[in-house]
């Protein structure tokens, strides 16, 4: 299998890279162990903050991602993926250092919207990665406009939420959370997008009927990584143990 | 943190190393993402058939496992965990052949275990794993009685719950595996050990009351690996970005 492997630059937090993982085992059509896709994951979370990076309070974490990233291509990988949204404001410096290409969790998410279906999406995301505009200038693109939260919501539900899955506080994350997505909705938003890696597991841990309206880019993530490795191996033909 | 990393040799299945790493991070006290254990997970499942090899059916999975083996400890890997029951058959050839000690599953699961407070356990696993008493002899030397599985309920109910999952369908392989699971109830059996990783996730996806008295060696497993992490990351005073 020396032709594929995917490379997860992960533990921005651990539980953000074992719900990529998993979504990537949950998109994959296989009837067997050896049917689903090789993949090396890198989860050393001592990685300086990513929020207080960019909120210039601490520094940044590229001096620890990039030995990761060496990691991963020197252990083969083909593919790279970063199970981390805010990581994405680094992406240039990443990719300029990687061999291996790194699939865009913007670029994902974009491909699994459909042109025309949505006009107002609301964008729930750490400071850093709404100030990169990394999503909405994408949606732009396809002509869909981006709700963004306000600062006072921010402040009361999304960072408290946020550091609350950190803390492994799941269920209190998603009811901060769920907040916050009632209130984009109410302002006119028609679809979420989560794309802050804390969110998706923290809706779910309340069985929140709002993840009918989310996107997930965690998931969009998992099956752009599908696709790739579904094309490979039944184009190969190479799983045939 | 170049002094401790946890390597975990998966892909057997997928999911059983997702699950070995969703309870590492449930099993470990932390506050923040950086408290969390540094993990390399080769989750390569390109890997021969483990209940074939054993059977006699297939070929041994030694020549894909010692390369994987030799990626970890390449990586750094401080402590190998090996997220397979059945793939401890080959543990002497492992550790033989790692720099860096390999956790035993069983040897996990018998320290989570009181002296006294039980007198019969019933084993649920494949037969290879039953064949090369991985379990039994630990158990009897605490004084604890193994019921296993009669070979009609192998036939009938282990293996096809086993594949069952293996090919997503959880809830499908659920069903399966609790009939057995309530045969060595029925036969006297007063707690259970899930000595198959893929049997715990199966049993949780129909929410099945038999957890209760279920001994989970992934999360024996986990729960070793994480003292192992407290005790370096406490002593050393090593986490502080």
């Amino acid at each position: 299998m020396s032709g594929f492997l995917l490379g997860v630059l992960g533990g921005m937090g651990p539980l953000a890279t074992v719900d990529l993982l998993q979504k990537i085992i949950e998109e994959t059509p296989a009837r067997r162990d050896q049917e689903h896709a090789p993949v090396v994951a890198w989860s050393v979370p001592q990685i300086a903050d990513r929020q207080r990076a960019l909120a210039g309070t601490g520094p940044s974490p590229l001096p620890d991602l990039l030995p990761a990233l060496a990691q991963l291509n020197r252990a083969g990988a083909s593919h790279i993926l970063i199970p981390c949204n805010t990581a994405h404001f680094w992406y240039p410096q990443l990719a300029e250092a990687s061999a291996a290409p790194i699939v865009h969790i913007a670029d994902a998410t974009v491909a699994s919207l459909t042109q025309g279906a949505v006009a107002r999406v609301g964008l729930i995301a750490t400071q850093g990665t709404l100030d990169a505009g990394l999503f909405q200038q994408r949606f732009a693109d396809m002509g869909i406009a981006t709700l963004e939260p306000l600062p006072q919501e921010m402040t009361d539900w999304f960072v408290p939420g946020c550091y609350a899955v950190k803390r492994g506080e799941l269920r209190r994350g998603g009811e901060l959370l769920s907040l916050l997505a009632q209130a984009l909705i109410a302002r006119g938003a028609e679809r979420l997008v989560l794309a802050c890696t804390e969110v998706p597991p923290a809706l779910a841990a309340i069985d929140s009927p709002l993840q009918q309206l989310s996107i997930d880019p965690t998931r969009a993530l998992a099956q752009a990584a599908v696709r790739l490795w579904v094309a490979y191996r039944d184009g190969a033909g190479a799983v045939s143990l």
